[in-house]
Protein backbone atom coordinates (compact mmCIF):
# COMPACT_ATOMS: atom_id res chain seq x y z
CA UNK A 1 0.00 0.00 0.00
CA UNK A 2 1.35 3.09 -1.25
CA UNK A 3 1.44 5.75 1.94
CA UNK A 4 2.40 9.05 3.28
CA UNK A 5 3.63 10.57 6.90
CA UNK A 6 2.78 13.07 8.03
CA UNK A 7 4.70 14.06 11.62
CA UNK A 8 3.98 10.57 13.01
CA UNK A 9 0.78 10.16 11.22
CA UNK A 10 0.13 7.66 8.63
CA UNK A 11 -1.45 8.43 5.79
CA UNK A 12 -3.14 5.99 2.38
CA UNK A 13 -1.83 7.80 -0.36
CA UNK A 14 -5.24 8.37 -2.08
CA UNK A 15 -6.65 10.08 0.97
CA UNK A 16 -3.09 12.68 1.01
CA UNK A 17 -4.15 16.21 0.84
CA UNK A 18 -2.37 17.63 -2.91
CA UNK A 19 -1.04 20.03 -0.89
CA UNK A 20 1.79 18.14 0.82
CA UNK A 21 2.63 17.04 -2.94
CA UNK A 22 3.31 20.71 -4.11
CA UNK A 23 6.00 20.82 -6.62
CA UNK A 24 7.10 23.87 -4.41
CA UNK A 25 8.32 21.73 -1.17
CA UNK A 26 9.55 19.39 -3.13
CA UNK A 27 11.63 21.41 -5.93
CA UNK A 28 11.55 24.85 -4.92
CA UNK A 29 9.60 24.52 -8.54
CA UNK A 30 7.53 28.31 -8.27
CA UNK A 31 7.93 31.89 -7.67
CA UNK A 32 6.67 34.68 -6.09
CA UNK A 33 6.34 38.35 -5.86
CA UNK A 34 5.96 41.09 -2.74
CA UNK A 35 3.94 44.04 -3.40
CA UNK A 36 3.17 46.43 -0.81
CA UNK A 37 1.04 49.44 -0.23
CA UNK A 38 0.80 52.63 0.91
CA UNK A 39 -1.57 54.48 2.76
CA UNK A 40 -4.32 52.44 0.78
CA UNK A 41 -2.89 51.96 -2.68
CA UNK A 42 -0.88 49.53 -4.11
CA UNK A 43 2.13 50.80 -5.40
CA UNK A 44 3.84 49.45 -9.11
CA UNK A 45 1.87 46.82 -9.17
CA UNK A 46 2.21 46.40 -12.77
CA UNK A 47 5.83 45.77 -12.94
CA UNK A 48 5.48 43.44 -9.96
CA UNK A 49 3.06 41.53 -12.45
CA UNK A 50 5.47 41.52 -15.24
CA UNK A 51 7.96 40.65 -13.45
CA UNK A 52 6.13 37.45 -12.19
CA UNK A 53 5.30 36.70 -16.02
CA UNK A 54 8.82 36.89 -16.65
CA UNK A 55 9.85 34.54 -14.05
CA UNK A 56 7.36 32.12 -14.61
CA UNK A 57 7.50 32.19 -18.21
CA UNK A 58 11.78 31.54 -17.19
CA UNK A 59 10.78 28.24 -15.19
CA UNK A 60 8.26 27.49 -18.05
CA UNK A 61 5.83 27.76 -16.42
CA UNK A 62 2.89 29.07 -19.45
CA UNK A 63 -0.53 28.45 -18.27
CA UNK A 64 -1.46 31.35 -15.77
CA UNK A 65 -3.52 34.04 -17.00
CA UNK A 66 -2.02 37.16 -15.41
CA UNK A 67 -4.79 39.35 -15.48
CA UNK A 68 -6.79 36.73 -13.14
CA UNK A 69 -3.52 37.17 -10.76
CA UNK A 70 -3.97 40.45 -10.79
CA UNK A 71 -7.75 40.49 -10.12
CA UNK A 72 -7.16 38.41 -7.04
CA UNK A 73 -4.62 40.58 -5.49
CA UNK A 74 -6.96 43.30 -6.04
CA UNK A 75 -10.05 41.24 -4.56
CA UNK A 76 -7.95 39.87 -1.38
CA UNK A 77 -6.38 43.50 -0.77
CA UNK A 78 -9.70 44.98 -1.07
CA UNK A 79 -11.05 41.99 1.65
CA UNK A 80 -7.88 42.63 3.88
CA UNK A 81 -8.44 46.44 3.87
CA UNK A 82 -5.19 47.03 5.44
CA UNK A 83 -3.64 49.88 4.50
CA UNK A 84 0.08 49.84 4.41
CA UNK A 85 -0.07 46.16 3.36
CA UNK A 86 2.46 43.32 2.24
CA UNK A 87 1.12 41.77 -0.27
CA UNK A 88 3.17 38.17 -0.97
CA UNK A 89 1.91 35.10 -3.86
CA UNK A 90 3.83 32.60 -5.31
CA UNK A 91 2.70 29.93 -8.13
CA UNK A 92 3.86 26.22 -8.07
CA UNK A 93 3.92 24.04 -10.89
CA UNK A 94 1.63 21.97 -9.52
CA UNK A 95 0.73 19.08 -7.25
CA UNK A 96 1.91 15.36 -7.97
CA UNK A 97 4.13 12.41 -7.76
CA UNK A 98 7.26 13.67 -6.85
CA UNK A 99 9.40 13.44 -10.46
CA UNK A 100 12.03 16.12 -11.39
CA UNK A 101 10.75 16.22 -15.47
CA UNK A 102 7.08 17.72 -15.45
CA UNK A 103 3.99 17.44 -17.42
CA UNK A 104 2.82 20.18 -19.52
CA UNK A 105 -0.95 19.48 -18.06
CA UNK A 106 0.32 20.40 -14.09
CA UNK A 107 -2.12 22.78 -12.77
CA UNK A 108 -0.37 25.68 -11.46
CA UNK A 109 -1.08 26.19 -7.13
CA UNK A 110 -1.68 29.71 -6.29
CA UNK A 111 -1.21 31.21 -2.58
CA UNK A 112 -1.09 34.77 -1.67
CA UNK A 113 -0.89 36.86 1.92
CA UNK A 114 -2.40 39.86 2.94
CA UNK A 115 -0.52 41.28 6.07
CA UNK A 116 -0.25 44.23 7.96
CA UNK A 117 3.97 45.40 7.06
CA UNK A 118 5.89 45.92 10.69
CA UNK A 119 7.01 49.61 11.49
CA UNK A 120 10.54 50.43 10.75
CA UNK A 121 10.85 53.61 11.64
CA UNK A 122 13.71 53.40 14.13
CA UNK A 123 15.52 51.57 11.41
CA UNK A 124 14.85 54.25 8.79
CA UNK A 125 15.92 56.71 11.16
CA UNK A 126 18.76 55.52 12.72
CA UNK A 127 20.43 53.52 9.99
CA UNK A 128 21.01 49.90 10.27
CA UNK A 129 23.99 47.38 10.25
CA UNK A 130 25.16 45.03 7.43
CA UNK A 131 27.28 42.26 7.22
CA UNK A 132 28.69 40.74 4.32
CA UNK A 133 28.58 36.69 3.45
CA UNK A 134 29.82 34.61 0.40
CA UNK A 135 26.68 34.70 -2.37
CA UNK A 136 25.93 30.78 -2.69
CA UNK A 137 23.19 31.24 -4.46
CA UNK A 138 22.11 29.81 -8.41
CA UNK A 139 23.00 31.57 -11.66
CA UNK A 140 19.65 32.59 -12.46
CA UNK A 141 18.92 34.85 -9.84
CA UNK A 142 17.35 37.18 -12.00
CA UNK A 143 14.32 34.80 -11.85
CA UNK A 144 12.53 35.56 -8.36
CA UNK A 145 12.17 31.45 -7.30
CA UNK A 146 10.97 30.03 -4.26
CA UNK A 147 14.89 28.30 -4.17
CA UNK A 148 15.83 30.52 -1.32
CA UNK A 149 18.16 28.30 1.41
CA UNK A 150 21.05 30.51 0.57
CA UNK A 151 19.62 33.56 0.93
CA UNK A 152 18.02 32.44 4.17
CA UNK A 153 21.19 31.11 5.47
CA UNK A 154 23.20 34.51 4.91
CA UNK A 155 20.37 36.10 6.14
CA UNK A 156 20.30 34.66 9.25
CA UNK A 157 23.98 35.02 9.59
CA UNK A 158 23.88 38.31 9.08
CA UNK A 159 20.75 38.42 12.22
CA UNK A 160 23.33 36.49 14.56
CA UNK A 161 25.82 39.04 14.28
CA UNK A 162 23.66 41.96 15.06
CA UNK A 163 22.61 43.46 11.44
CA UNK A 164 19.63 44.04 9.40
CA UNK A 165 20.80 42.15 5.66
CA UNK A 166 23.46 40.57 4.55
CA UNK A 167 25.21 42.00 1.72
CA UNK A 168 26.50 38.72 -1.22
CA UNK A 169 29.78 38.93 -2.40
CA UNK A 170 30.53 36.53 -5.49
CA UNK A 171 33.74 34.51 -6.18
CA UNK A 172 35.74 37.12 -7.65
CA UNK A 173 35.16 39.32 -5.08
CA UNK A 174 32.18 41.55 -6.08
CA UNK A 175 28.60 42.86 -4.44
CA UNK A 176 25.63 40.91 -5.75
CA UNK A 177 23.10 42.39 -3.95
CA UNK A 178 21.61 41.86 -0.54
CA UNK A 179 20.16 38.75 0.01
CA UNK A 180 16.41 40.32 0.55
CA UNK A 181 17.51 43.08 -1.20
CA UNK A 182 19.65 45.61 -3.01
CA UNK A 183 22.04 47.53 -2.55
CA UNK A 184 23.62 51.40 -3.04
CA UNK A 185 26.26 53.04 -2.37
CA UNK A 186 26.25 57.46 -2.44
CA UNK A 187 30.21 58.19 -3.32
CA UNK A 188 31.69 61.65 -4.11
CA UNK A 189 31.59 64.60 -1.42
CA UNK A 190 29.51 67.39 -2.13
CA UNK A 191 30.83 70.66 -2.73
CA UNK A 192 31.32 73.04 0.71
CA UNK A 193 33.20 76.31 0.29
CA UNK A 194 32.94 77.08 3.98
CA UNK A 195 35.13 73.75 4.33
CA UNK A 196 37.02 74.36 1.39
CA UNK A 197 35.55 71.38 -0.38
CA UNK A 198 35.15 72.04 -4.33
CA UNK A 199 34.68 69.23 -6.06
CA UNK A 200 33.51 66.87 -7.37
CA UNK A 201 30.32 68.49 -8.12
CA UNK A 202 28.38 65.97 -8.70
CA UNK A 203 27.34 63.00 -6.50
CA UNK A 204 27.34 59.44 -7.81
CA UNK A 205 25.07 56.69 -6.91
CA UNK A 206 25.90 53.32 -7.39
CA UNK A 207 24.87 49.79 -7.51
CA UNK A 208 25.68 46.45 -9.39
CA UNK A 209 24.46 46.54 -12.97
CA UNK A 210 21.02 44.16 -13.57
CA UNK A 211 22.29 40.58 -14.88
CA UNK A 212 21.89 36.83 -14.40
CA UNK A 213 22.90 37.19 -11.27
CA UNK A 214 21.05 40.25 -10.03
CA UNK A 215 17.39 40.67 -9.53
CA UNK A 216 15.60 43.42 -11.32
CA UNK A 217 14.49 44.75 -8.42
CA UNK A 218 11.35 47.15 -9.19
CA UNK A 219 12.45 49.22 -6.01
CA UNK A 220 16.11 49.09 -7.51
CA UNK A 221 14.15 50.89 -10.89
CA UNK A 222 12.69 53.46 -8.89
CA UNK A 223 15.55 54.64 -6.56
CA UNK A 224 17.60 54.59 -9.71
CA UNK A 225 14.82 57.22 -11.12
CA UNK A 226 14.86 59.31 -7.91
CA UNK A 227 18.60 59.62 -7.78
CA UNK A 228 18.10 61.00 -11.38
CA UNK A 229 15.66 63.72 -10.53
CA UNK A 230 17.74 64.71 -7.62
CA UNK A 231 21.16 65.50 -9.86
CA UNK A 232 22.88 62.65 -8.80
CA UNK A 233 25.38 60.39 -11.76
CA UNK A 234 23.87 56.89 -11.97
CA UNK A 235 26.64 54.49 -12.30
CA UNK A 236 25.72 50.84 -13.03
CA UNK A 237 28.89 48.90 -12.08
CA UNK A 238 30.01 46.08 -9.38
CA UNK A 239 31.18 46.85 -5.69
CA UNK A 240 33.59 45.34 -3.73
CA UNK A 241 33.22 45.20 0.04
CA UNK A 242 36.66 47.49 0.28
CA UNK A 243 34.90 49.94 -2.13
CA UNK A 244 32.09 50.19 0.09
CA UNK A 245 33.58 50.57 3.37
CA UNK A 246 34.70 54.23 2.24
CA UNK A 247 31.07 55.37 0.41
CA UNK A 248 29.71 58.45 1.62
CA UNK A 249 26.30 56.96 2.15
CA UNK A 250 25.32 53.39 2.12
CA UNK A 251 21.30 52.05 1.94
CA UNK A 252 19.46 49.33 1.02
CA UNK A 253 16.08 48.99 -0.93
CA UNK A 254 13.81 47.08 -0.85
CA UNK A 255 9.74 46.45 -1.65
CA UNK A 256 8.55 45.93 1.98
CA UNK A 257 10.91 48.69 3.57
CA UNK A 258 12.02 50.97 0.06
CA UNK A 259 14.80 52.97 1.66
CA UNK A 260 17.24 52.22 4.47
CA UNK A 261 19.77 53.68 5.16
CA UNK A 262 23.04 51.94 6.49
CA UNK A 263 25.36 53.24 9.18
CA UNK A 264 27.66 50.54 9.29
CA UNK A 265 28.85 47.78 7.23
CA UNK A 266 31.13 44.78 8.50
CA UNK A 267 33.18 46.83 10.59
CA UNK A 268 33.19 50.21 9.46
CA UNK A 269 31.39 52.99 10.30
CA UNK A 270 30.11 54.84 6.75
CA UNK A 271 30.44 58.43 7.23
CA UNK A 272 29.54 60.37 10.07
CA UNK A 273 27.43 57.09 11.01
CA UNK A 274 24.13 58.99 11.03
CA UNK A 275 21.80 58.44 7.71
CA UNK A 276 23.23 60.13 4.70
CA UNK A 277 22.14 63.27 3.09
CA UNK A 278 21.32 61.61 -0.34
CA UNK A 279 19.48 58.91 1.45
CA UNK A 280 16.90 61.10 2.66
CA UNK A 281 16.49 62.83 -0.10
CA UNK A 282 16.19 59.65 -2.22
CA UNK A 283 13.95 58.11 0.47
CA UNK A 284 11.98 61.73 0.04
CA UNK A 285 11.65 61.74 -3.50
CA UNK A 286 10.67 57.63 -3.37
CA UNK A 287 7.53 58.35 -1.26
CA UNK A 288 6.40 60.76 -4.13
CA UNK A 289 6.19 58.02 -6.43
CA UNK A 290 4.38 55.71 -4.26
CA UNK A 291 1.31 58.59 -4.02
CA UNK B 1 -7.87 41.62 8.87
CA UNK B 2 -4.82 39.44 7.84
CA UNK B 3 -6.01 37.11 5.18
CA UNK B 4 -4.58 34.56 3.12
CA UNK B 5 -5.95 33.21 -0.50
CA UNK B 6 -5.69 29.54 -1.50
CA UNK B 7 -6.25 29.86 -5.67
CA UNK B 8 -9.56 31.31 -5.10
CA UNK B 9 -10.99 30.89 -1.89
CA UNK B 10 -10.30 33.93 0.70
CA UNK B 11 -9.26 32.40 4.33
CA UNK B 12 -9.22 34.47 7.42
CA UNK B 13 -5.01 34.02 8.32
CA UNK B 14 -5.92 32.50 11.98
CA UNK B 15 -7.93 29.69 9.79
CA UNK B 16 -5.04 28.96 7.87
CA UNK B 17 -3.31 25.05 7.99
CA UNK B 18 0.51 26.05 8.80
CA UNK B 19 1.10 23.76 6.09
CA UNK B 20 0.54 26.24 3.74
CA UNK B 21 3.03 28.47 5.72
CA UNK B 22 5.46 26.05 5.71
CA UNK B 23 9.51 27.32 5.07
CA UNK B 24 9.55 24.02 2.71
CA UNK B 25 7.48 25.98 0.17
CA UNK B 26 8.75 29.35 0.87
CA UNK B 27 12.37 29.16 0.60
CA UNK B 28 13.25 25.22 0.12
CA UNK B 29 14.53 25.58 3.68
CA UNK B 30 14.77 21.95 4.60
CA UNK B 31 16.48 18.75 2.88
CA UNK B 32 15.81 15.74 1.84
CA UNK B 33 16.74 11.43 1.30
CA UNK B 34 15.51 8.97 -1.16
CA UNK B 35 16.04 5.71 -0.10
CA UNK B 36 14.68 2.33 -1.93
CA UNK B 37 14.15 -1.18 -0.30
CA UNK B 38 15.41 -4.53 -2.54
CA UNK B 39 13.23 -7.55 -2.11
CA UNK B 40 12.09 -6.16 1.06
CA UNK B 41 15.22 -5.35 2.82
CA UNK B 42 16.10 -1.30 3.01
CA UNK B 43 19.25 -0.95 1.64
CA UNK B 44 21.69 1.68 3.04
CA UNK B 45 19.37 2.96 5.30
CA UNK B 46 22.33 4.34 7.88
CA UNK B 47 24.32 6.01 5.42
CA UNK B 48 21.31 7.84 4.57
CA UNK B 49 20.66 8.88 7.89
CA UNK B 50 24.33 9.95 7.84
CA UNK B 51 23.87 12.07 5.30
CA UNK B 52 20.77 13.11 6.30
CA UNK B 53 21.86 14.25 9.87
CA UNK B 54 24.85 16.36 7.87
CA UNK B 55 22.48 18.00 5.64
CA UNK B 56 20.40 18.73 8.63
CA UNK B 57 23.53 20.23 10.34
CA UNK B 58 24.81 22.22 7.15
CA UNK B 59 21.09 24.27 7.25
CA UNK B 60 21.45 25.06 11.05
CA UNK B 61 18.22 22.57 12.02
CA UNK B 62 19.79 21.08 14.89
CA UNK B 63 16.14 19.81 16.61
CA UNK B 64 16.19 16.27 14.98
CA UNK B 65 16.33 13.13 16.88
CA UNK B 66 17.92 11.06 13.70
CA UNK B 67 16.73 8.36 16.06
CA UNK B 68 13.28 9.04 15.54
CA UNK B 69 13.50 9.53 12.23
CA UNK B 70 14.77 5.76 11.20
CA UNK B 71 11.59 4.49 13.32
CA UNK B 72 9.76 6.40 11.13
CA UNK B 73 10.78 5.03 8.08
CA UNK B 74 11.38 1.66 9.56
CA UNK B 75 7.47 1.66 10.43
CA UNK B 76 6.00 3.97 7.33
CA UNK B 77 7.80 1.19 5.29
CA UNK B 78 6.75 -1.83 7.49
CA UNK B 79 3.54 -0.61 7.05
CA UNK B 80 3.25 -0.48 3.39
CA UNK B 81 4.59 -3.92 2.61
CA UNK B 82 6.53 -3.11 -0.69
CA UNK B 83 8.72 -5.08 -1.58
CA UNK B 84 10.71 -2.98 -3.97
CA UNK B 85 9.86 0.35 -2.52
CA UNK B 86 11.08 4.12 -2.80
CA UNK B 87 10.96 5.89 0.74
CA UNK B 88 11.43 9.66 0.20
CA UNK B 89 11.18 12.04 3.55
CA UNK B 90 12.04 15.33 4.07
CA UNK B 91 12.27 18.08 7.20
CA UNK B 92 11.88 21.53 6.95
CA UNK B 93 12.87 24.07 9.30
CA UNK B 94 9.11 24.72 10.26
CA UNK B 95 6.05 26.50 9.68
CA UNK B 96 5.58 30.37 10.25
CA UNK B 97 4.83 33.91 8.82
CA UNK B 98 7.32 34.43 6.05
CA UNK B 99 10.88 35.94 7.44
CA UNK B 100 14.18 34.73 5.73
CA UNK B 101 15.58 34.51 9.50
CA UNK B 102 14.53 32.04 11.76
CA UNK B 103 14.41 31.11 15.26
CA UNK B 104 14.92 28.56 16.98
CA UNK B 105 12.27 27.59 18.50
CA UNK B 106 10.28 26.77 15.38
CA UNK B 107 9.15 22.86 15.31
CA UNK B 108 10.54 21.18 11.66
CA UNK B 109 7.87 19.32 9.89
CA UNK B 110 8.51 15.87 8.53
CA UNK B 111 7.05 14.09 5.39
CA UNK B 112 7.49 10.72 4.03
CA UNK B 113 6.49 8.98 1.15
CA UNK B 114 6.40 4.91 0.75
CA UNK B 115 5.55 4.22 -3.07
CA UNK B 116 6.25 1.47 -5.59
CA UNK B 117 9.19 1.65 -7.91
CA UNK B 118 8.42 1.93 -11.28
CA UNK B 119 9.94 -1.05 -13.74
CA UNK B 120 13.46 0.19 -15.66
CA UNK B 121 14.00 -3.21 -16.80
CA UNK B 122 14.14 -1.67 -20.37
CA UNK B 123 16.62 1.18 -19.71
CA UNK B 124 18.73 -1.26 -18.10
CA UNK B 125 18.87 -3.58 -21.01
CA UNK B 126 19.31 -1.14 -24.25
CA UNK B 127 20.49 1.93 -21.97
CA UNK B 128 19.82 5.30 -22.08
CA UNK B 129 20.69 8.56 -23.53
CA UNK B 130 22.27 11.51 -22.13
CA UNK B 131 22.37 14.66 -22.40
CA UNK B 132 24.73 18.28 -21.23
CA UNK B 133 23.06 20.96 -19.32
CA UNK B 134 24.96 24.34 -17.61
CA UNK B 135 25.52 23.81 -13.89
CA UNK B 136 23.34 26.45 -12.77
CA UNK B 137 22.57 25.09 -8.97
CA UNK B 138 24.01 26.91 -6.07
CA UNK B 139 27.66 26.73 -4.20
CA UNK B 140 26.22 23.73 -1.85
CA UNK B 141 25.44 21.03 -3.35
CA UNK B 142 26.96 18.59 -1.24
CA UNK B 143 23.90 19.44 0.83
CA UNK B 144 20.99 17.56 0.02
CA UNK B 145 18.66 20.65 -0.14
CA UNK B 146 15.20 21.06 -1.44
CA UNK B 147 16.26 23.99 -3.97
CA UNK B 148 16.15 21.82 -6.44
CA UNK B 149 14.74 24.30 -9.59
CA UNK B 150 18.00 24.51 -11.67
CA UNK B 151 17.79 20.60 -11.53
CA UNK B 152 14.12 20.29 -12.27
CA UNK B 153 14.70 22.61 -15.64
CA UNK B 154 17.70 20.30 -16.67
CA UNK B 155 16.18 17.13 -16.43
CA UNK B 156 13.18 18.73 -18.44
CA UNK B 157 15.59 20.03 -21.05
CA UNK B 158 17.11 16.14 -21.09
CA UNK B 159 13.40 15.16 -21.46
CA UNK B 160 12.56 17.04 -24.17
CA UNK B 161 15.37 15.59 -26.35
CA UNK B 162 14.25 12.41 -25.38
CA UNK B 163 17.26 11.85 -22.98
CA UNK B 164 17.24 9.98 -19.64
CA UNK B 165 19.44 12.54 -17.58
CA UNK B 166 21.01 15.69 -17.70
CA UNK B 167 24.63 15.85 -16.95
CA UNK B 168 25.64 19.14 -15.63
CA UNK B 169 28.73 20.92 -16.85
CA UNK B 170 30.12 23.53 -14.54
CA UNK B 171 31.29 27.39 -15.81
CA UNK B 172 35.20 25.81 -15.91
CA UNK B 173 33.51 23.43 -18.90
CA UNK B 174 33.75 20.55 -16.31
CA UNK B 175 31.31 17.73 -15.47
CA UNK B 176 30.01 17.82 -11.96
CA UNK B 177 26.69 15.12 -11.98
CA UNK B 178 23.37 14.78 -13.05
CA UNK B 179 20.83 16.61 -11.94
CA UNK B 180 19.40 13.53 -9.88
CA UNK B 181 22.12 11.10 -10.30
CA UNK B 182 26.28 10.31 -10.50
CA UNK B 183 27.88 10.12 -13.15
CA UNK B 184 30.95 7.53 -13.75
CA UNK B 185 32.88 6.39 -17.11
CA UNK B 186 34.79 3.69 -17.57
CA UNK B 187 38.24 4.08 -19.41
CA UNK B 188 40.76 1.99 -21.64
CA UNK B 189 40.41 -0.94 -23.79
CA UNK B 190 40.85 -4.39 -22.19
CA UNK B 191 43.92 -6.50 -23.18
CA UNK B 192 42.25 -8.39 -26.33
CA UNK B 193 45.31 -11.04 -27.18
CA UNK B 194 42.86 -12.07 -30.76
CA UNK B 195 42.18 -8.50 -32.08
CA UNK B 196 46.00 -7.31 -31.02
CA UNK B 197 45.05 -5.48 -28.02
CA UNK B 198 47.58 -5.71 -25.38
CA UNK B 199 46.98 -3.12 -23.15
CA UNK B 200 47.12 -1.13 -21.01
CA UNK B 201 46.04 -3.86 -18.94
CA UNK B 202 43.62 -2.41 -16.11
CA UNK B 203 40.49 -0.58 -17.36
CA UNK B 204 40.01 2.51 -15.14
CA UNK B 205 36.77 3.85 -13.42
CA UNK B 206 36.41 7.48 -13.45
CA UNK B 207 33.82 9.88 -11.78
CA UNK B 208 33.85 13.54 -10.21
CA UNK B 209 35.78 14.08 -6.93
CA UNK B 210 33.20 15.10 -4.04
CA UNK B 211 33.64 18.80 -3.36
CA UNK B 212 30.90 21.43 -2.24
CA UNK B 213 29.35 20.88 -5.88
CA UNK B 214 28.79 17.51 -6.21
CA UNK B 215 26.48 15.14 -3.44
CA UNK B 216 28.16 12.94 -1.53
CA UNK B 217 26.41 10.05 -3.18
CA UNK B 218 25.40 6.79 -1.39
CA UNK B 219 25.26 5.18 -4.72
CA UNK B 220 28.81 6.30 -5.79
CA UNK B 221 30.20 5.16 -2.79
CA UNK B 222 29.21 1.60 -3.41
CA UNK B 223 29.69 1.68 -7.45
CA UNK B 224 33.29 2.95 -6.06
CA UNK B 225 33.42 -0.31 -3.35
CA UNK B 226 32.49 -2.71 -6.37
CA UNK B 227 34.54 -1.05 -9.23
CA UNK B 228 37.51 -2.13 -6.73
CA UNK B 229 36.40 -5.42 -6.51
CA UNK B 230 36.02 -5.96 -10.07
CA UNK B 231 39.67 -5.09 -10.41
CA UNK B 232 39.04 -1.71 -12.01
CA UNK B 233 41.46 1.30 -11.09
CA UNK B 234 39.40 4.51 -9.50
CA UNK B 235 40.01 7.69 -10.60
CA UNK B 236 38.22 10.38 -8.96
CA UNK B 237 39.25 13.46 -11.27
CA UNK B 238 36.39 15.99 -13.16
CA UNK B 239 35.40 14.78 -16.85
CA UNK B 240 34.89 17.40 -20.12
CA UNK B 241 31.52 15.86 -21.88
CA UNK B 242 34.25 16.27 -24.68
CA UNK B 243 36.68 13.70 -22.63
CA UNK B 244 33.48 11.58 -22.26
CA UNK B 245 32.37 11.11 -25.74
CA UNK B 246 36.26 9.10 -25.86
CA UNK B 247 34.95 6.47 -22.88
CA UNK B 248 34.68 2.60 -23.78
CA UNK B 249 31.31 3.06 -20.95
CA UNK B 250 29.39 5.41 -19.39
CA UNK B 251 26.64 4.55 -16.66
CA UNK B 252 24.42 7.15 -14.04
CA UNK B 253 23.89 5.81 -9.95
CA UNK B 254 20.98 6.77 -8.18
CA UNK B 255 19.61 5.19 -5.18
CA UNK B 256 16.27 4.66 -7.07
CA UNK B 257 18.11 2.72 -9.71
CA UNK B 258 21.20 1.62 -9.03
CA UNK B 259 23.67 1.34 -12.43
CA UNK B 260 22.20 2.52 -15.73
CA UNK B 261 24.12 2.44 -18.90
CA UNK B 262 24.42 5.08 -20.87
CA UNK B 263 24.65 4.36 -24.60
CA UNK B 264 24.13 7.88 -26.35
CA UNK B 265 25.97 11.48 -25.03
CA UNK B 266 24.65 14.53 -26.86
CA UNK B 267 24.98 12.89 -30.22
CA UNK B 268 27.70 10.16 -29.95
CA UNK B 269 27.04 6.64 -29.49
CA UNK B 270 29.23 5.50 -26.77
CA UNK B 271 31.04 1.90 -27.07
CA UNK B 272 29.54 -0.14 -29.85
CA UNK B 273 26.17 1.45 -28.55
CA UNK B 274 24.94 -0.96 -26.17
CA UNK B 275 25.68 -1.51 -22.29
CA UNK B 276 29.42 -2.00 -21.42
CA UNK B 277 31.08 -5.04 -19.80
CA UNK B 278 32.21 -3.32 -17.30
CA UNK B 279 28.81 -1.81 -16.38
CA UNK B 280 27.30 -5.12 -15.92
CA UNK B 281 29.90 -6.51 -13.85
CA UNK B 282 29.62 -3.46 -11.76
CA UNK B 283 25.96 -3.72 -11.59
CA UNK B 284 26.21 -7.42 -10.71
CA UNK B 285 28.49 -6.59 -7.79
CA UNK B 286 26.65 -3.69 -6.55
CA UNK B 287 23.34 -6.11 -6.45
CA UNK B 288 25.47 -8.70 -4.33
CA UNK B 289 25.63 -5.38 -1.56
CA UNK B 290 21.93 -5.00 -1.48
CA UNK B 291 21.53 -8.79 -0.37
Amino acid sequence: MQLAMIQDKLIPMEELDPVYLDRGIFFGDGVYEVVRSYDGKVFALQEHLERFANSLAAIRITNVDIGRIRAQVEKAFATAAIADAKIYFHITRGSGPRDHAFSADLQPNFFLTVTELPDDTEDKTKGVALSTHPDLRWKRCDIKSLNLLPNVLARQDAADKGCAEAILVNESGFITEGSHSAFFAVFGHPPDKEKGVWGPLKQALQTAPLNANVLPSITRKYVIKAGEEIGLDIVEESLTPQQVRHADELFIAVTTRDIVPVVKFDDAVIGDGTPGAQTKLLARRFHEFTK
